[in-house]
């Protein structure tokens, strides 16, 4: 059946979502329809104010309302060592576990020659500068363990090597809580490169 | 990590959404930040527009962009039956099947004196008004099959009872392509009590 105009176009935006299929797609727009009108209001222009006040952070690029970050503006943060991140997302995950207490930089991406993504299009030019101008000792790569996230990884090592700032990255390994024998190949074939002394 | 107002209260207001947890409804907003401007602003206007524009049908009370909806201005549609269902999301349950040409009747809800739902909170009133009117032969109940469905269709049949409407049910039976085995005992003892002649 086609649904009325207003609905089916409701319907479409909502698939457009990630996770959203067609059929949640459907069900999210019922539940609008169906609540008071204050609540559908009340999201759509949450939607329109994230999109006006939310800017990248002067400084490390993270979304803020802010000119500067409140991570950035923190004057109790750790300066000497930025955490370089793909996502604010990753920020969050970061900041979650309560022991990171530096600074971060988002790339809003990763480098992907097979997507055609080249350091030109992730926020790479703005951390050189932050490195540029000093006082950083400690440069944290914490891009995703994947093909992208590692390419991105040996790319900035090579680039911030002439600035002579340690470059580290995040360590790889068995995930807590879970059982070896359920871990793939690869991600026990790096816990055991990476074993350490007890 | 307390993330930045206007961000706080898009994942605040995401979360009210069915099926949308504290987690999905943060993956949901960041997208929302990363992707064109364009896309975020086409969201929350077709949410404002649907809510704006769709309205109960003034004889089904199914949603409609017109004052009377598309099945029920259909002239081909068979104005003998109605099919009475607990929401819209039926009715494009129904629709899709392909295999009903009669009118419906939405009821916005289900009677429910647990959750204190009586008669007068669903549109059984408008229901007995079309009836009245005259013209149809047969009332098929198609509320949900639980608890609440079945209260509504016995509440339905009682008051439909002195109009001489035939009033029929759904069957109840095993699912299409499912295992006898995985069935449970109340659908396969609703399967036996319905069993017909081959």
């Amino acid at each position: 059946m086609a649904f009325p105009g207003p609905i089916a176009r409701l319907i479409e935006e909502l698939n457009r979502l990630p996770g959203v299929g067609p059929k949640s797609a459907q069900r999210l727009a019922f539940h609008l329809l169906g609540r008071p009108a204050e609540e559908a209001r009340r999201l759509a222009e949450a939607i329109l104010a994230a999109r006006e006040r939310v800017r990248r952070c002067e400084v490390c690029c993270d979304w803020t309302d802010a000119p500067v970050c409140r991570v950035c503006s923190d004057p109790r943060r750790d300066a000497t060592k930025i955490c370089v991140v793909e996502s604010p997302k990753d920020v969050a995950a970061l900041e979650r576990t309560g022991r990171y207490d530096g600074l971060y930089h988002v790339l809003h991406g990763a480098i992907s020659p097979l997507s055609g993504v080249g350091p030109g299009d992730v926020t790479i030019g703005r951390l050189l500068e932050r490195l540029r101008a000093g006082g950083v000792q400690e440069l944290i790569l914490a891009t995703d363990p994947d093909v992208d996230g590692e390419a991105t990884a040996l790319y900035l090592k090579d680039v911030v090597a002439p600035l002579g700032v340690r470059v580290t990255r995040l360590a790889r390994g068995l995930p807590e809580g879970g059982d070896l024998d359920f871990a793939d190949e690869l991600t026990i074939a790096r816990a055991l490169e990476g074993r350490r002394e007890l």
